[in-house]
């Protein structure tokens, strides 16, 4: 058996080490195809591991193996700063693995921005990209559909956008299963005079791209939830806040539906929490994997800071399977095969 | 008994003009202090006004005059064309109605693209005010906040960022009933060198107009549901971005829970109607009255497309207090009490 090795950074995120540690034994007793390095503070991480059913075991079969890192970066430390300053954080070394082929993929619950940093900087570009974008996956009616950039890129050029789709209908069809992946651009209205200066000429650029783009024009931010194309692409600024505002509402909702629930249920707390369970997951982002870091070479997943042990699990065996399905070579394919582009 | 009128586009929307007619019958007869000029094609339009009950009376006492426009602008038309074309359109005459003081306020569920032309081009511009912006209010854990620019400048300089902050906070403070409205700006991080350079510098200007505005810095989107500030200002791609992408996710939101809720209660759907009803009516975007295009002379709503009598009515009252309240009066007075910017 060929095992696929993902490197996890035990340190990041508002539940780390321990959440992380129990996410990654249940991965590693779930996926035989799977070994975990899990990289953090050896002293407060091993005894987790073990604390979890199987840990031990995982441990001695090296389904589990640990790396010890003495730095870790936190949630609000300046990104590059604080990459500057700790040379040998959890990210960093985690990293390092992915570079150095120790690893296939890397996930991490930490710093978006220190994730992103430290890939860009630790990582090689993929062939052609110019720059890197953060891709999330988001529940539509009709499944899910792929937002990027969601922030790795703020100011983006049209060329950055032109790629942004190439690699998010990679994403969909190599990881997400989507056949024959659709992109649309974000814009504020259907009309091709509409937008900025930016949108306007990747439109221009989108649409030259057929047939290696199925590229169907502007969306907006309507279409995102209905799920209209299965790729949506902007620029990192606007896929933030748009990510952002949704997570937050989605919050809200929540609250109020388990509210609204349990009254009618006359109070009854254990049948309201029922009922609302599976509609509660699938609006919680936390649940979703992670979103992955495109453009780089390697698999590099950044899951929610809140990820407890089951968001742990569910991005470890997303970041396994994206990497089994060489979602890196779909990326450089759809790139290569985009029409060139004066810079 | 001094009245204050409201001129309504009686053909804009997707359930005009019938649904406008109950909605303006009803706000007349709701509100003593309120005449409406119903403006559309009155072949049209009577018979419905005079199906309505106390239409006829709302009529025979002048509560509910009609004016007739020969020419309506469809939703999907282009705004600029359109309104060069149809020079009577229904729109084009209730915005003269105020602007020649007919009217103290306007109301539509037409076309945002074509009300935002015709008060542009036809309404001055109020004094200082670069350009305007449309303000959404938007139900968070805290109340309402509102959300600016909702889509009417899509690429503004940081003056205008400014202005909206300004203005922003006079309607908050007018209408919403924010007693110290606080101001917050959109961004993709609260870490100031975070965003794009038209942030960084909105930001400068921002901070350097205390105390005219009570500016707390950078928000990122989940602040936005949170209510983290009564204000929140954004370029007008990212605000309408947000807002249509939030309003798609409220609708997938509620289908769900109301199926999540149907089952809860056995499949007895007017149990779980009315269970939902409250909920399902403040998550309903077309609920909130309409989004008022802020810095032109005179105070001008848009209601939602989808907008039924029950929308209107709404709306019609809201555009009815935000005139008596001098909105108007208090944005040219907010934004003059700025520190001065080269532009």
């Amino acid at each position: 058996l060929s095992r696929l090795r993902v490197a996890v950074d035990a340190m990041g995120g508002d539940l780390a080490p321990r959440e992380v540690a129990a996410g990654v034994v249940a991965a590693a007793l779930e996926s035989p195809a799977l070994e975990v390095l899990l990289v953090g503070d050896e002293a407060l991480v091993r005894p987790l591991v073990e604390a979890e059913p199987g840990g031990r075991g995982a441990l001695a079969e090296g389904r589990v193996a640990l790396l010890h890192a003495p730095e870790a970066i936190g949630m609000d430390e300046h990104p590059v700063e604080a990459l500057r300053r700790k040379r040998r954080s959890s990210i960093g070394l985690a990293l390092d693995a992915v570079r150095e082929g120790r690893a296939g993929a890397f996930w991490s619950a930490g710093s978006t921005g220190a994730c992103v940093a430290a890939a860009s900087l630790g990582l090689k570009r993929a062939a052609g990209v110019r720059r890197p974008a953060i891709a999330c996956a988001i529940p539509t009616r009709r499944g899910v559909s792929v937002l990027l950039d969601a922030g790795a890129n703020v100011a983006p050029k049209a060329v950055d956008l032109l790629h942004q789709a190439a690699m998010g209908a990679a994403y969909a069809r190599v990881v997400l299963g989507a056949a024959e992946p659709t992109v649309g651009l974000l814009n504020v209205g259907a009309e091709e005079e509409k937008g900025t200066e930016l949108v306007r000429e990747a439109a221009r650029l989108l649409a030259a791209a057929a047939p290696a783009l199925r590229y169907r024009g502007f969306v907006e931010g309507h279409d995102l939830f209905r799920g209209t194309t299965d790729v949506v692409v902007t620029d990192g600024f606007t896929g933030n806040a748009v990510l952002k505002a949704a997570e937050g509402q989605a919050e809200l909702h929540l609250e109020r539906f388990r509210a609204c629930l349990l009254a009618a249920q006359g109070g009854d707390e254990g049948r309201a929490r029922a009922a609302l369970g599976p509609l509660a997951r699938d609006m919680d982002w936390a649940e979703h994997g992670g979103a992955p870091l495109l453009g780089v070479e390697g698999v590099v997943l950044i899951g929610h800071g809140r990820s407890d042990a089951r968001a742990v699990r569910t991005g470890v065996l997303a970041a396994r399977r994206a990497a089994e399905a060489d979602l890196a070579g779909a990326l450089a394919a759809a790139v290569a095969a985009l029409p060139a582009v004066a810079a």
